[in-house]
């Protein structure tokens, strides 16, 4: 195989250090990584590469290698850690690093993954540096150059344009690998699997049989100093217009002709250009407050220190979207997102109509409609709530789960959406990453109604800490006839 | 509430002890019956009250009561049931019998369920001699009678049909309730419910979506000694003509209007006279023979005492039926029962068709067909099986079950089929008992073969105990593109 080098740029960073060299042991350790593979450290700072490798041993596990060889695995991982210091727009400083990796490997870089573990304002400024240093642009025969970029990407539809069309001065769209890591979570990467390997969700997946879809994602923390960057961007930002967006799309997307890249990232696109930008009318955005916790005082969003006190940022957002196409026409996705909220858990719900006909009318309750539930977390699950006759004599009916627990039902390891994404991104292949017509898509959603909300400086609806979220939710949803789960 | 008087015919036999008694105990336990009733056991042999009560005794448990309470229920109980001597065919010990319990209650008998726990050939002379006795004919304002009776109800269409026209001539068809035991199974109560219930399972309930229909019974048991009234009939008369047929018109009927019984009864009357009569060439039938386990011969059927050495009975019988309506055209339903196999079990399984088109082409594995499994015993489950992504990176397909087990699902005790069953012959409920145009649909199914298999005296295939059942079952299953499961 093929000589690799895979450079983390802000490798002293958080990102860097808890997922990605994580990741890339896990990948090491299952053998996925080719024999002459190197990991290269690349930031502002001064360190030794013994420093460096005693800042990525930190957070390596073992999840994939038996006890007793731990230890030895990680040190031969750690053997091909090397550390180099540069600046984010310093051609030369790019080509030191390579160039060093080059001689270490008679000459030859061979294949390079850069990943720009960095804030998005350094994507531009790192891309061009590459750029300018010749990395982008090598000959094939020298092998291949890809990027990998996490969110988020522009602040909205123009912004992100333009972070697209600075990065394709220097880099193909082919090379960019955009993260969504929600689209690596095993129960995500399951959607298409159980949508369309099964026969019997498709002839019920539409607008006949199901009466709305919910999509939750909900953290019970507050921003706790992080406030600087997420002050800026807001929960639509930070959450729908990527994670939840990810989601609505699996989940509304047509059957692809095949399962590869394009045809499903076709299909996304499809998905979302059908799904009309929301209005300020069918959002509801809140605040958390602080509260008291027994002897805690609990600060609220505007009380924390890397907060103003008077933002007007959403910690919350509750949003009323459609898909207007044949399958969908008048289903409500109902998509909310939450800090401070009651409890942290991602979960879509599907829930079916009521049970048409009067069979049941002569019994003393009516059954209730039917949901899927796919919980993507905590404890990946997979469940039907199916009502049935309890047992005993008489005819009682109520609701149970035909149920997939994913601890129960799989022997196998649930690796990080890491280490699926990096995989991918060394097997080119893109069916897991964000295309720039998707993002485009996605952005054209949203923009509008941030612009909206901005521009108004809108004060959210205020909920107390730990609460579920503020009670004009609750009213959107019943607008579309639907009583939040 | 009215007085009530039940009324055990043959209640020293295995039936009255191990089934009806206890049944009426639990119904007692859970306050069902009403504060006047009374049990009433009538046999020819010569019993004083407290030896029957003692008989009875032996069988009672106290599921439904708390331990130190059990005692005291069981006295009460007890202290309700009388013995009364009498013939089968005597209109005058019937007589006695309703006067000395409408003496012991100011001269009013009360509603009257007379269980006919006896062979078969005593139905039509008991009825005879209680309608002599004037009580299947009182005035309504005195009380109403219904008589049960159970299986084998005739051996063909033929002497069903003299069966049912013999009672007829005592009993409306309104007092006679004629049981199934296996629609007192929980499960099989919950079909109903499930199919119709629940949203998601009618779109996809039909040859569109369903590849085959598979019903199994097996027991892993020797005939020991039983074989006096096997032998005469065979496993499809025993299993298949019953409890498999009912099974299959609960599966393949359609929706009635309500489900009340007589709604219930007509679809699934629609449903088997939709089944065309299997020719031999649709049956494979089967005769264990012995075998040595360890140092323990078992017998075959024919080395049976209570069997003759020449029987040509068959103890297992695989049939491929259809449902020739615009449901199910074309549609496998594959029946089998067998004594003498590799485990004990009666379970349905749906088998939904492939996936079509070409998504998964381009995988190393195609998905597994979807089914969905009713296990009716042991351990009453439901399950989809379901194909998923397993979790890791890559993507490889394996099938798990998306399930529900009666025993973690339910805190409910599951009761008795015969709890259920007499509860509905106290409230007149008929919706799981066999109306007689049904019972004749169910034998014009079985009939011509049975007496092709009975006049040709074909031999059975061989099986020895223990095993799956003939080979020559699993070429009938792939006649019809099915592997048994």
């Amino acid at each position: 195989m093929d000589a690799l080098t895979i450079c983390v740029v802000g490798a002293s960073g958080h990102l860097a250090r808890t997922k990605i060299f994580p990741a890339l042991f896990a990948l090491y350790c299952q053998g996925y990584l080719p024999d002459n593979f190197r990991v290269v450290g690349y930031a502002r700072s001064s360190l030794s590469d013994e420093e460096f490798r005693k800042r990525v041993e930190e957070k390596l596990t073992c999840r994939y290698t038996p006890d007793a060889q731990c230890e030895d695995r990680m040190r031969e991982f750690l053997d091909r850690c090397r550390y180099c210091r540069g600046q984010y727009d310093s051609a030369e400083d790019f080509r030191s690093m390579t160039a060093a990796c080059s001689e270490s490997n008679e000459g030859n870089l061979g294949n390079l993954v850069v990943y720009l573990a960095v804030p998005p304002h350094v994507f531009t400024m790192a891309a061009r540096a590459m750029g300018e240093a010749g990395i982008t642009s090598r000959d094939a025969d020298d092998g291949w150059t890809r990027v990998v970029i996490e969110k988020p990407f522009g602040h909205d539809r123009a912004s992100s344009d333009q972070l697209t069309r600075d990065m394709a001065e220097v880099l193909s769209e082919e090379q960019v690998y955009r993260i969504d890591h929600y689209l690596g979570k095993e129960v995500i990467q399951n959607l298409l699997v159980l949508r369309f390997a099964n026969l019997i969700f498709e002839p019920i997946w539409n607008r006949h049989y199901i009466h709305n879809v919910e999509i939750t994602w909900k953290e019970d923390l507050t921003i706790e100093g992080r406030g600087g960057y997420f002050d800026e961007s807001g929960i639509i930002r930070d959450v729908m217009q990527n994670h939840l967006l990810q989601i609505l799309a699996l989940i509304g997307m047509e059957p692809p002709p095949h399962l590869e890249a394009d045809h499903v990232q076709n299909a996304k696109v499809n998905a979302l250009v059908s799904v009309p930008p929301p209005t300020i009318d069918d959002v509801v955005t809140g605040q958390y407050t602080g509260t008291t916790e027994g002897k805690r005082e609990i600060p609220g969003y505007r009380e924390d220190p890397s907060v103003p006190g008077d933002s007007v940022t959403p910690t919350y957002a509750a949003v009323a979207l459609r898909i207007d196409n044949t399958r969908w026409d008048g289903v409500p996705f109902l998509v909310r997102a939450g800090k401070g909220l009651d409890g942290r858990m991602t979960e879509i719900r599907i829930r079916f109509r009521e049970i048409p006909g009067a069979m049941f009318d002569q019994r003393d309750e009516a059954p209730e409609p039917n949901e899927l539930v796919i919980r993507v977390q905590p404890d990946a699950a997979i469940y039907f709530n199916i009502t049935n006759k309890v047992p005993g004599v008489g005819m009682k009916l109520e609701q149970r789960m035909l149920d997939l627990q994913y601890k129960l039902a799989f022997d196998e390891k649930i690796p990080d959406a890491y280490e699926d994404l990096l995989l991918d991104v060394l097997r080119g292949d893109k069916s897991l990453f964000i295309r720039s017509d998707e993002l485009a898509a996605a952005w054209d959603i949203f923009t509008p109604l941030l612009r909206e909300l901005d521009g108004a400086g809108t004060a959210p609806h205020a909920y107390e800490f730990g609460a579920r979220g503020p009670a004009e939710a609750d009213a959107l949803a019943a607008r579309h006839g639907v009583t939040w789960s």
